[in-house]
């Protein structure tokens, strides 16, 4: 029964990972896709998300069945209520990524000229070293890089600030741009979501490991 | 044994069901601090958000508990993980009323006379009896209720659109208030995201009663 068990962990383990490559895999397209304003790539990362819902079923359908079958306790129990939860986040970021293939599909149909684009590269950055960060701490049980993901969901919030005070200023002094600038503007929420699920995953890890709940606590303080 | 089981969900329910009437209250201070633009009000809302937090996490510690204790199966587990799900979804909702009240906070500091104020209430009456209709489902174990609240997201879906254009084109012919339209923008979002929470809470009651998972799927197909 415990040789069962712990394979069937193994195995929860490997899918919520590769549910996890799969998630990084489409923010970077989504990425990508901003950077080079191609439609096609937009396209793809809307056509194939059903991929991820189907996995992130399988996932939870999984989880359930752990639990029916071996009713673990202590630690077990817990990573399994920890991958439920993840599991649901990291489906929500690819609908962030489908959310951004949207704003570029629109914005690649445009053929203006623009007055104003943010250079998105640092925000892009910290998003994706907290998304892979996010999924290596749950891979290793890292506590401290999972606390590191949390911190850098600051530095995240304050450049989505930085946007939209920008945009709003760019708005007053180029009107005619206002469509363009409001996409800006969303794509920069966005990412700021994808940071915020990635937060998440890292505080689910950080229970998993300590046992404490660390959300909705300051961890600057 | 049993009895101390039935005793403990009988708790649970309750917990969680007072949360819902917790966010449900928070929304509708949220919706009044729109109207009103009423500061006070909006830095209520901010500053009483740790009891929501608070109460979210005991929810979860419940749930563990009786999974490690009972070691719940069939219905009963389904019920425990849909708990904990729908726990999650409720707390996002309360943070989506506090966007809201930051927005308001924002927007009451001003004091210029605008050409384009939104009448949000059709679209605030349709998420508010989403919210309603979603808990009561989960009270009353009631899947017609939960379609009802899958479908009426599309509606609150089309009148964001509506609202994404009108302040768009807002924008090209009144420049000087595009911080104001950006604003209700971001209302409007706010909106949006709390009737997406409603629906998974809905889509996860359905699971619950049906064992069928209809998230990703097309209701109206």
């Amino acid at each position: 029964m415990a040789k069962h068990f712990d394979r069937e962990l193994e195995k929860l383990k490997k899918k919520i990972l590769s549910l996890g490559a799969m998630v990084e895999e489409r923010v970077y397209l989504a990425i990508k896709a901003i950077e080079s304003r191609d439609p096609d790539l937009a396209q793809k990362i809307i056509r194939l998300d059903h991929e991820i819902d189907e996995t992130e079923v399988e996932v939870e359908e999984e989880c359930l069945k752990i639990l029916a079958l071996y009713q673990p306790v202590a630690i077990d129990l817990r990573f399994i209520v920890a991958v439920i939860k993840i599991n649901n986040d990291l489906e929500r970021i690819a609908d962030e990524a489908v959310n951004i293939a949207r704003g570029v599909s629109y914005l690649s149909r445009k053929k203006k000229i623009f007055y104003f684009d943010f250079d998105f590269s640092q925000m892009v950055e910290k998003t994706q070293s907290m998304l892979k960060g996010s999924l290596d701490a749950l891979v290793n049980l890292d506590t401290d890089l999972a606390f590191k993901v949390c911190i850098l969901d600051d530095e995240v919030d304050k450049i989505n600030g930085e946007v939209h005070r920008l945009v709003k200023d760019a708005i007053r002094d180029n009107p005619e741009q206002g469509e363009h600038l409001v996409n800006l503007l969303l794509i920069s929420r966005h990412l700021e979501r994808i940071a915020d699920h990635a937060t998440n995953i890292a505080e689910e890890v950080i229970y998993l490991i300590e046992g404490e709940i660390v959300r909705h606590g300051d961890l600057n303080s």
